[in-house]
């Protein structure tokens, strides 16, 4: 496995510039920084702020959905790792519009600690937040501790629910109700064929046998549930709906929004071949499928695999989730 | 090596269902055949028809293109393969809405011919077309033989254009010299870090070495031009953005596209530390980028690697390229 980079050490700071290079029409750094961004769009006084953080190597996660009805801003840590609450903090500042700033972010330690940190400094500049964890990873923890569960892909729905109920100039409290209640009816659970490298370390972070797959593995290596000889696409599909509809069933009649995201490595076809099975299951038991998601939408660089998310819709969701969206890596229009 | 799939015979079909699943409210195939895909966008009367074909292993290329704005047809046919010349004629008859159609490809032998046939076929019909082929791999044949040259990722960009030309409601004279404009002014190398699998072949179709790269290899898996020890980021993107300006001179002060594609494999993390480097060496010759497009639009499969397209630019081509666009894997709009 080799990697197409400079130095390791600026590996972060390079995928930035190359951001801000390309996109930097719409997007811009916070005072030049490049571990904070902010979309250059404009936004209606008293517009609830947006905003989230992680490590780096997940594009289009986390960066890639600042930009016009998803994410006001962004703070970015060195890969797999989470940027400090004083950047958080100067984020959070910049995206409040008066009305205050919800943290959208995924369920894990560091960013939850530093995000807390980070409201704590704001409210000291009168400056009001929320923050709602996504928690959306079924292998991560069984359903009595679900609170410990790991926010993966479902965190997109999450953001563009958020952006468009924002955009709607609802309140915090509202904004960060209606984040709620996407994520909990959102449940994902993903699947490794290979492993990734960190830029810094220069190896693969574990090992996953020839023939082997592992289930439930999270987006920065964590251990799965099941170490498996490799299985169909068919067999893959229905083993990750299985354990995603016994945590969160999904009744005849209802409609739901999918996701099938590729972890980096794997090709768009197969992803195709694997929506088809899902697509056809959800058929034969007469649910219907809203705004399929098909692509890489938080990977781990080079790790090859895929994960399924399941999100249970209402009409309040699929108003939001179908508002026009345009980012560097998401966009959106009713057609 | 892993891939994701059923049985290796289903693999082209499979994906063909797939995409029909996910989008049939825009696309459909053609009386059910699942190797000819049109759009279901509305037409004007009197458009020109805009279609191509290709082998499966590819995507976004070549199926992903179609919708508005773009391709009105595609014919796919199995891995790495030209579909029949039966098909791309059925293809044609249903893209022709009274002008004649445009048959948009890449410069190889079985699509050359089968399109020729395909073109006689619906003469018969008193429908007119013209073909236009994409060479725009530099590496794939020297200067004095640039019409030997395969077609690649530039290929993209020639859709953007003559859809967009189409749309305008030129003739088909008109819309094919757009597309002609569009690649005479349009070159590609890529670089490929490590090799793909054919389903049905079921190993990997070459050999690149642990601490090697091919430098020009085509995305069949076609010979490059050098087999170099592993390279930088910036390396590589100055290997690739010289040949392409030894071929085709960019001058200071003139307006390029540029598109960073990813073959498969190689993160978009990866691809914008390159982007970084080229977007910085133009600058430094007051050459400006309009529209860069960095991701995955021309692929083979799970190939790790990338190639650059640089487009030069006139006011034509610009408006062109920024007209909006809505296809499965490529949306644009005029912000």
């Amino acid at each position: 496995m080799k990697k197409v980079i400079n130095r390791p050490e600026d590996f972060v700071s390079e995928v930035m510039e190359g951001i801000e290079l390309a996109y930097g029409d719409r997007i811009r750094f916070l005072d030049g920084d490049r571990r904070i961004l902010l979309s250059k769009y404009p936004v209606s006084n008293g517009k609830v702020g947006i905003v989230t953080a992680g490590g780096s190597g997940h594009l289009p996660l986390f960066l890639g959905y600042v930009g016009q009805g998803m994410l006001d801003g962004c703070t970015a840590g060195n890969v797999f790792a989470s940027p400090s609450a004083q950047k958080m903090a100067e984020m959070i500042r910049a995206c409040d519009h008066g009305s205050g700033v919800l943290c959208l972010l995924g369920n894990y330690g560091g960013d939850k600690l530093n995000f807390s940190l980070a409201c704590e400094m704001a409210e000291f500049d009168d400056i009001r937040t929320e923050t709602v964890l996504a928690c959306d990873d079924v292998a991560s923890s069984p359903a009595e501790t679900a609170g410990k569960r790991r926010g993966v892909a479902g965190l997109i729905l999450a953001f563009k629910v958020a952006g468009a109920a924002a955009n709607e100039m609802l309140n915090l409290h509202q904004v960060a109700d209606a984040a709620r209640r996407a994520l909990a009816s959102t449940r994902t659970m993903g699947v490794a064929l290979s492993p990734c490298i960190v830029p810094e370390v220069g190896r693969p972070s574990f090992h996953i046998g020839e023939d082997e797959i592992e289930l439930g593995m999270g987006i920065h290596g964590e251990p799965g549930i099941e170490v498996h000889k490799m299985l169909s696409a068919d067999e893959i599909a229905q083993r990750l709906v299985d354990t995603i509809e016994a945590d969160m069933p999904v009744p005849p009649g209802s409609e739901i929004c999918i996701v099938v995201n590729g972890l980096g490595a794997t090709p768009l076809e197969e992803l195709l071949i694997v929506y088809r099975r899902v697509a056809l299951l959800m058929k034969s038991k007469g649910v219907s499928i809203f705004m399929p998601h098909i692509g890489e939408f938080a990977t781990s660089m080079e790790m090859a695999g895929l994960s399924i998310t399941v999100m249970r819709l209402d009409e309040d969701l699929k108003r939001w989730l179908s508002a026009p969206a345009i980012t560097p890596f998401y966009t959106s229009l009713n057609k």
